[in-house]
């Protein structure tokens, strides 16, 4: 059984996220994953996500960048917190909590190639209460495409979700 | 017949883009126009962009931004440049340039309902040479949910569509 990603960790009412919901079917449902200190997350852009032909769309690299930092800020609140899945790959709070985007940035050093896995890789460079500011590189072929820096919240209580 | 919008002056084999090209039948089909000296692009997200249910999904809000902030400073670089579409509707360079966008931000003021159309406006705050920098404001319902900067850097030659 493959490895559980960070978001395989969220409530299941906070499982619907476009970008990273393993409830949402029309979704991207991007699965990140520790890989010693940082975090990584690999996916394949659909032939649609074109910018122009041979080129992937950045708004997808933008909501790679987003939801890969997300879900590593959260998996990095709960492994401060001490709350790390065990064996049995239940985090001890029963799930990781969700984070939202405060600001997210993100600058486009080359044009991403289409038709070729991107590799998505995180870093915490800080963390402090309900804050957690990650930076990540987005690269394909071994090559940096981009580069950026989400500051990530702890979703507050009243953006719980509505009916 | 409805007026163009920005992307419609676009060349065909750069109306391929996710977010804005009018030939991508699986994309967002973005639409800018002028109102003013802003421009302005209204859009209905769909019931699958959510974030957590009820809320739009950031990675959207972005797209949207830079889609439109891109289409803004093609519209601007070509009214600076006298080529304005005439009543035909057919632009003196026979099309608009394109942009790419060199970086992007994002801030994410409040939680953007989902189920409402949301309003994007652009606002040009700095032209020079092939580099124009937009700035935009994402409403519903009349209320400001993020603020967003793109600078913009008109295509350059090596950048022209892979085969």
């Amino acid at each position: 059984m493959p490895e559980k990603g960070f978001q395989d960790y969220y409530p299941d009412e906070a499982s619907y996220c476009y970008g990273c919901g393993r409830l949402n079917e029309h979704g991207l449902q991007i699965k990140s994953y520790w890989d010693g200190d940082e975090t990584v997350c690999h996916f394949q852009p659909r032939p649609h996500h074109i910018a122009i032909p041979g080129y992937v769309y950045g708004g997808l690299i933008a909501s790679l960048i987003d939801c890969h930092s997300t879900g590593t800020a959260a998996a990095a609140a709960a492994r401060a917190a001490g709350n790390i899945p065990d064996a049995g790959q239940r985090p001890a709070g029963g799930s990781f909590p969700r984070f939202v985007t405060a600001s997210l940035h993100v600058d486009y050093l080359r044009p991403t190639p289409l038709g070729v896995p991107l590799e998505v890789r995180g870093r915490v460079t800080e963390i402090k209460g309900r804050k957690v500011v990650v930076s990540a590189i987005v690269s394909a072929e071994r090559q940096v495409c981009a580069r950026g820096e989400v500051v990530a919240v702890q979703m507050p209580e009243h953006m719980t979700p509505r009916k």
